[in-house]
C-alpha cells in the first residue's frame, strides 16, 4: 500500500493521545499493525474493541519487539524510565518518537539513553482534551492541530523526515523547534494557564462559596475558565516539575502583573485598570481571529 | 393584558443586558412601552430596530419621566451619577431596579439618593456574553439563568415582588440574597477569574510570545481561558473598583496558593502537586456535573 509509512508501530501509553495516533494510523493504512503498552489489561482490551491498537503487552520490553516505529505517550515523567527499559529490546534502524508536552533537557536525556542504532524525534502535537483515557480517543483529534517536532544535531535527517511524514498523514501541520524553545513558549501559551486554573479552583475550595454550588453563580465564564483544571494530574504533575524552571519564570511574572493590578484596585486608579483591560481585550480578540 | 407588569419600562443604557430586558419585555407584553435612554443616537437607533425599545432620549431625565420602572443597565459606575440626576424626574411610586454585578454598599448609595416616594430593588440578572452592546442582545440572554435580588430592610415588599416576577417572565430563577453577601460570593465565582484572565493575557503580552501568534501553539485551553478577557472593560473596570476591597481579599487568597505551587514546583514535590491538582479536578467535575 502505498500510504504505509511503518509497519509495526508500538504505542507505549494507549489514552486519548496514544489511542488516537493508533486509532488514525491503522484506519489509513499508515502502518501494518499497533501494538500496544499499558498497565491495565481492561484498558488495552478496550482499546483493542475500539480499533486503535491490534493487540497489547503488559510488557514495554514486549510491546517495542520488532517494532520500526515506537511512539512514548505515557506521561512524561515515565519517558526516561521507559527508554531504558526498552532500550536493549529496539530493532536496529528503529525511530523512537513522543507526544510529550515538554522537550528541552527531556529530548537530550532520551536521545541519551537509547543505543546509537535507533533515532529519536521529539514530538509534541498540539492536542488535547480535559478528558483522557483511550475511550475518547478519536480520528479528528489532530485535524488542523500543529504537531511540533524538536530536531537535535543527533537526530538523522530521514527519521525526521518519516516523523513529519506521519504527522502530516495524521492530519497536523508540521512545525520544527528548538527544545528549548518549544519549552519557553508552552511554559508561557500552556504551562502558566494551566497552572492558574488549578491555582483558581484551590482558591475557591479554600472559601466558603465552595461549599454553596458556585456555578449557580457563573454566568459560564467559571465553566469555560476551568476546563483545563480537569485534565489528568498525573500528566500536568510532570509536566509542572520537568518545565519547572521556564514556568517558575512564567510564574514571577505573572505575579508581578497581579501585584499591580492589586495596587492599581487599592488605589482606585480607574484609568490605570482600564488600560491593562484593554490591552488584553486587544490581545483576546487578535487570539479568537485566527 | 394579563401578563403586564408595567406600563412604561426606562432602560438606562442599552446594551446587551438592558437591551436583552427590553427586547424580551416588550416580545412577551410585560411593559406596554420601553423608553431609552443612551449616549450615542445611532446605538439607541439600532435598539429601535432591533426591538429593544420603542423610543428613546439622550437624555436620562427624560427618558425617565412617566415610567413606572427604571432599569439601570450602564456600568455599574454610573449608576450614583444617574440616581442623582434621575431623581427629581421620578413619578411617585415608581420603582428603580439595576442589573449591575456590584451591590454591597452600592445599594444603600442609591437608596439614599432616591426619593421616599420611589423604591429601590437592586437586581443582578447571572448572564453575559464577552462581546457587549445591543447588537448582541437576544431573546434567550436570560433563558434558565439565575437572578440575584438583595433587599435591604428598606425595600418595600411590594416592589420586590414586582421586580422578582419581571425576572421569573424573563427566563431567570429569582435568588435573594444579602447584598454584601452577594458580593463576596461574586468576588469569589466572577470578579477573580476574570481579574486572572486578565493578568494572563498582560503577562503573554509581557513574554516574546506575544509577537509570534500564540494561539497556533494552545489546544484550545488558552482560548477557552480567555474568552472572559474580551468583556467590555469600563464594565469591568467599573466591578473592581467598587468591589474592590472583596477582590483584594481574594487575590490575597489566590497569591497564596501560587505561592505554594510555586514552592513545590522548585522543590520538585510531586505528591503535594497532585495532591492540589486532584482536589481541583474533583471540583471542577462537580461544576460541570451541574
Amino acid at each position: 500500500m502505498k500510504s504505509e509509512l511503518f509497519k509495526q508501530m508500538a504505542v507505549i501509553g494507549v489514552g486519548l493521545i496514544g489511542g488516537s495516533v493508533g486509532l488514525i494510523a491503522r484506519r489509513k493504512h499508515l502502518v501494518r499493525s499497533v501494538v500496544g503498552y499499558g498497565k491495565k489489561r481492561g484498558e488495552l482490551q478496550r482499546a483493542v474493541t475500539l480499533g486503535a491498537i491490534d493487540r497489547y503487552f503488559l510488557s514495554p520490553q514486549k510491546a517495542v519487539e520488532g517494532a520500526d516505529l515506537i511512539v512514548l505517550a505515557t506521561p512524561v515523567g515515565m519517558f526516561e524510565k521507559i527508554a531504558c527499559a526498552i532500550a536493549p529490546h529496539l530493532k536496529e534502524g528503529a525511530i523512537v518518537t513522543d507526544v510529550g508536552s515538554v522537550k528541552g533537557k527531556e529530548v537530550e536525556r532520551i536521545e541519551s539513553l537509547l543505543p546509537s542504532y535507533v533515532s529519536f524525534v521529539g514530538g509534541h502535537p498540539i492536542a488535547g482534551r480535559e478528558k483522557s483515557g483511550v475511550e475518547v480517543a478519536s480520528a479528528d483529534l489532530f485535524s488542523g492541530m500543529r504537531c511540533i517536532l524538536t530536531p537535535t544535531p543527533r537526530t538523522h535527517p530521514a527519521a525526521l523526515k518519516k516523523v513529519a511524514a506521519l504527522w502530516k498523514a495524521l492530519g497536523t501541520t508540521v512545525i520544527e523547534m528548538d527544545p528549548l524553545v518549544h519549552d519557553q513558549i508552552m511554559a508561557a501559551v500552556s504551562h502558566l494557564p494551566h497552572l492558574v486554573a488549578y491555582a483558581l479552583m484551590e482558591t475557591l475550595l479554600n472559601t466558603r462559596v465552595a461549599k454553596q454550588d458556585p456555578i449557580r453563580f457563573s454566568a459560564g465564564g467559571l465553566r469555560d475558565f476551568t476546563r483545563v483544571a480537569a485534565s489528568a494530574s498525573d500528566m500536568w504533575r510532570d509536566i509542572f516539575l520537568l518545565n519547572g524552571a521556564r514556568i517558575v519564570e512564567m510564574i514571577d511574572l505573572y505575579q508581578g502583573v497581579l501585584e499591580t493590578l492589586k495596587k492599581k484596585i487599592i488605589a482606585q486608579d480607574g484609568a490605570g485598570l482600564i488600560e491593562i483591560l484593554d490591552r488584553a481585550r486587544v490581545l483576546r480578540q487578535s487570539l479568537i481571529g485566527k
